[in-house]
């Protein structure tokens, strides 16, 4: 009998799950081969208008298969729903028996995404970082933040968002901490003020511009996951003198990398894993006046190591062995 | 919050769902172009072997979108569990909220594919049957010879597996209906001596051949949904005056219909949906002397609407009302 695991459980036993060194072995295991990764499966609604995302894979010789599916559908608010929807499953590998069922509704696509934002910037920041810049003030906008506390001291930070009725709402949710949080009036101001940014927002045109960037900038684009989404300029993504994505498959296909590349202002050749990267399988950032840009588009492997993690933690709680 | 229908509460439900038109319905919305149903996705394992398909899709207006997880693990049994495993999932098309989980394990979708069976039975088998062959005495070749009662008199049956171990059980599941079993050599005596045939076995070898059949001979190939599984010589497919499959594009990489036009022995062009007979938009059988084909692989329309009948009736039962 599967274990069906609710929203409530998931977002109390989250806090004591140490999710960036699984989120980063993801991703080696994922650069190195070892991950069985299928292309992204796509379902999309005009009316309303709604995108559903339905990631899978296993890693070779694992215990489980996963099976993600994540819903978008953004006119959900004006009817009381979140826009974000789904859950996760994990399957036995070795049985196809379904073992439990994640009921997420998006929280923990929202978290893993987070992690990999603060994985990449373990790993390609700057040595040292005076203000943390954000682009966008939404969900994803605020996870970010709190997953680079982990990897930063910095808590200094710099937020660009077009709407001024999400000021108060990412203040608030951040009343208690140590972070101090100041709204700038363009994405450029961030991106002359600061040298960690993470850009978050589903915009289909660029907002960070390659004059705007300073030297000894590291970027992590989480925003654009399909073809029309960009948040980076093309210029700017040729001028970092690093560039990774958390999938090269994907990136043919989706992101701020596809878009460089069609546009002619990187090649292919330019671009490296975030987990060659994290395995010094590839070459990161080797000085700190480099610009560095990692796109993530989002990859089953990730979705694989939280939904595992958060299993076997409440198969532990409640004292059952996970199967 | 999402229903879960569990294995039981779909057994005893699934016997008051009138599931013929619910099938013929979604083949006849797929093949009008009202469904949208992407390629089927699949993990592949090696040790032990294992394969799992997911299909999903939706109707065009309607409630819901459905996504089907089904595996087969042929090692299964060996340790006391069912080689199929898997579950379907039903959201909700306008805003993507899961409504409900059935963990029918596999049983649905072999349900649906007999429902299909008998579908395809019903618009293309000659008016007058006297004996109904089936091909192989596994789970899948019992319910199409349940299902094909609903849509013929004839109750005289002849199987043929390799398997003599499989002739009791297959008898026994038949005990106390008014049909009379009698087990075949060879799959070229079923050929000779019905014209109702059905095809159930994972075979990669030709099984019936086209000398075989005689005219005035309906035949359902249910059992090759890949590249490699081939029940029907290509020759076969190629005598046949009317050849349908339920899904076109599905037909060009995976079934009977892919390898008979591989080997170059029918053109794409002599295929049509059963949803377009169905609807009689295409041409199906037109005198009784003829040889008709039908070729299925399974099209997620089905699992929608097995789906959607199981979650209503089980609403219903339980006076909720459907989301």
């Amino acid at each position: 009998m599967s274990t069906t695991v609710t929203l409530d459980q998931i977002r109390t036993i989250l806090p004591h799950i140490d999710l960036l060194p699984l989120i980063e072995q993801g991703f080696v295991e994922y650069s190195s081969g070892q991950a069985v990764v299928p292309p992204v499966g796509e379902l999309l609604f005009e009316d309303p208008p709604g995108d559903v995302h339905i990631k899978y894979g296993f890693i070779k010789g694992g215990d489980y298969y996963v099976i993600k599916v994540a819903s978008g559908f953004y006119r959900n608010p004006s009817i009381g729903l979140a826009s974000s929807q789904g859950l996760m499953l994990l399957f036995s590998q070795k049985t196809g028996v379904l073992v439990a069922i994640l009921l997420d509704e998006g929280f923990l696509t929202d978290i893993r995404t987070a992690a990999a934002g603060a994985v990449a910037a373990r790993h390609l920041a700057p040595k040292s970082v005076d203000r943390i810049g954000i682009i966008g003030a939404g969900t994803q906008a605020r996870v970010q933040l709190e997953h680079l506390c982990a990897v930063t001291a910095c808590r200094n930070v710099m937020v660009w968002t077009p709407k001024s009725d999400e000021f108060d709402p990412y203040r608030a949710s951040f009343v208690g901490s140590n972070l101090q949080i100041e709204f700038a009036d363009t994405p450029s101001e961030v991106a002359s003020r600061c040298h960690l940014i993470v850009t978050t927002t589903p915009s289909t045109q660029p907002l960070l511009r390659a004059a705007d960037v300073q030297p000894g900038t590291h970027i992590t684009a989480v925003g654009s996951d399909t073809a029309e989404k960009i948040e980076l300029e093309p210029e700017l993504v040729a001028r970092a003198d690093v560039v990774v994505v958390d999938s090269l498959p994907q990136s043919e296909s989706r992101g701020e990398v596809f878009r460089a590349v069609s546009d002619g202002a990187i090649s292919r050749d330019d671009v490296s894993e975030l987990g060659s990267v994290i395995a010094r399988n590839a070459v990161g950032r080797t000085a700190n006046n480099q610009i560095t840009v990692c796109d993530l588009t989002g990859v089953a492997v990730q979705d694989l190591q939280i939904a595992r993690a958060v299993y076997e933690a409440v198969a532990v709680e409640t004292n059952r062995r996970p199967r």
